[in-house]
């Protein structure tokens, strides 16, 4: 599928979603919601707002990065700090069914937001939470970023060449990972709701979230005793696959099995070299893998990249170019997904952003609302909390909003 | 929080979800559904079953790899080319809430069980479905693995040494993301099913998984048409920030901001370097980042790590060690998380495996069942759908089951 033509506001329409996070993990968690359905309302503190609102790259004064991770959103300015903040925070819980916070263990329970007050005053509401360490245990104060994610995990260990350093992933990998698991701990947690009519609590970890994706790696280190070692790009059972060099650049070619190596060396013209005896099964082939990489590499650096990957996908061996994000954005693949769209936003224009990755067929994810201005639906919502004129201005003259 | 004794069966308790799906995206899904109690019952091809069993690292016969993926299911054996094999599949779907699959697009068409066909005969039915690239498009018949769509997404491009070739990650993050999508797609579907009493298709890709997480890098590249630089573990933006040596092995440290660094460069003794000119801001750090690197590393390199971290904490500097995957399920807080659990494998012995990323207050993911040998519950689930001996063994002797 690509993104049908919606009929419905999203499968998640009729949630309310209030939104205490900022800068990625949260923000990318709350904007899911937000584009299966769901109303969030982004609460952010007057004057600066969401810290990365003034980060990345500003196009006449709008940060795009803000863009990637707030559409779907309305923005209300309160200052949480100040009993009138508190007090309208209160009065939005009181209508809604998520919560989401990203603040480090602690804080919630100092602005009178502990979870045993969150469970009293509102049985019914669905609390999520990303911290970096969870919050318990004994580094639950400490500071936690991204980068720090991917080293405790174990994620950086094993990434990387073989004779080099532990390489992270440029993306702030553990964020989107923690987002993802508390889009689908809160919805779980709904899907409970419905039956029990009780809320629940979720909490998820950016270290957590990251030793929950090293799967394998963490089979085989239990199995062997043995910790992984770091292969570059090598495969650590299988071989070939890899990178390959072509004529242009290079091509990810991935045979993950026997049928498949044969239908690689066949599509080479090398099939012959499953009679060497260097080369003649995957153990083999694994000890005798730079002649053999080498060997390859002489055919492979005789066409281009875009010859190999139409002649390679015919004979039914899996391969693809390693795309920079341009190439990735004009590939027709990507662009038959919708994986890049655009954001209506007014004065600045069209906006490209990355598009839904869950499609559905019934009530498909959809661009509801653009990016917020800070605070642009403050006094809408304010007035639909039924806040006077006269009190919306005491508000605003008193900073609180 | 870590995760507090269970009082139900997990929040998807009473959910009963038919598992198609094989490898790993598609069984980690599932995965997640299970451990949050749904009840999973993975079919699988008679004789050798879902592949993953014979991979891996076997202990007594037994892939630990497979049970990486595979806790909280029952297994039926079931030969879906057969007409009596569909017949059961169908009256597991009467009974169903969801049905996963991870073929590539058309062999459930094939099958009979195309989506005109589910969406009719079963309109209460969530059916979750992973591909390589999505079943619209150009490309969507192509084989597709975790390294290729690493390469296709932008995702391996951005990743690695700014004087080396882009780097894949070693965990297979396509598949793990697109698992993860597919979980949060299924339950959003859920919610909206309790209220419109309509199913829906879900359907998620790799290679649209991976995108969706290229987040700021991809706001970069929007923002300023600039495909984004490889800089390996380097911020692209900001210094200090990386790795460090110390005497006994390399300190991840992520001051993110000026007062961040200033407590960084406060616990080195260093502050005075804020008063030279080459290094009093962050755009003059960046600029002459290798000198500033080499003056901190003299002072890091004098002391051990662990020193590193307790001191650094203390300044309140995100830092951390480098874990390999022992030290990462060696560590009191990874241990306090309960990020390490055992399997109680009857025959096999305890079996450990990660543990819940995703912890709840009400009602926590739990081991509800260990990993099922290959067909442990076709006579069971048989029986359960009124199947009676007579007929099961006529299955059997036809090797339907």
């Amino acid at each position: 599928m690509a993104n049908p033509k919606p009929n419905t506001a999203g499968s998640l329409e009729g949630i309310r979603v209030i939104d205490l996070t900022r800068v990625i993990s949260g923000p990318f968690c709350t904007q899911m919601l937000g584009d299966h359905g769901a109303e969030v309302i982004k609460i952010e503190p007057p004057e600066r707002g969401d810290i990365v609102r003034s980060q990345g790259n500003m196009v006449e004064g709008f940060s795009w990065y803000f863009a990637q991770f707030n559409r779907n959103k309305r923005s209300l300015t309160l200052d949480l700090r100040r009993d009138e903040g508190k007090a309208i925070l209160h009065r939005l819980l009181e209508g809604a069914d998520v919560l989401v916070e990203n603040f480090r263990p602690g804080v919630m329970a100092k602005m009178g937001l502990g979870d045993a007050t969150l469970r009293e005053r509102y049985p019914r509401l669905v609390v999520g939470r990303i911290n970096g360490f969870g919050s318990t245990g004994p580094y639950r104060d400490r500071p936690a970023y991204d980068f720090i994610a991917q080293a405790m995990s174990g994620f950086m260990g094993v990434n990387g060449p073989a004779d080099g350093e532990p390489m992270r992933a440029a993306p702030p990998i553990s964020d989107m990972v923690a987002s993802q698991n508390l889009a689908f701990g809160i919805c779980a947690a709904l899907v409970r709701r419905e039956r029990s009519g009780q809320g629940e609590i979720v909490e998820t970890a950016l270290t957590n979230g990251l030793i929950g994706m090293m799967g394998y790696l963490a089979a085989e280190f239990f199995a062997t005793d043995r910790v992984p070692a770091r292969t570059g790009n090598d495969h650590p059972m299988l071989y070939p696959y890899g990178l390959f060099r072509a004529s242009d650049g290079e091509v990810a070619i991935a045979p993950s099995n026997d049928i498949m190596v044969e239908r690689f060396l066949g599509a080479l013209d090398m099939l012959h070299l499953l009679d060497d005896e260097r080369f003649c099964d995957n153990a083999r082939r694994m000890a005798n893998r730079e002649p053999l990489r080498e060997i390859l590499t002489r055919v492979t650096e005789q066409r281009r990249v875009d010859q190999w990957i139409e002649h390679l996908n015919r004979a039914g061996v899996p391969c693809g170019r390693v795309h920079d994000l341009r190439e990735t954005f004009d590939d027709p693949q990507v662009q038959a997904q919708q994986m890049k769209i655009e954001l209506d936003q007014g004065a600045y224009g069209r906006i490209p952003t990355t598009g839904f990755p869950v499609k559905m067929s019934e009530a498909p994810a959809a661009v509801h609302r653009p990016v917020p201005q800070l605070g642009e639906h403050t006094q809408e919502i304010l007035r639909e909390l039924g806040v006077d004129e006269g009190a919306l201005e005491a508000l605003r003259a008193n900073g609180v909003i």
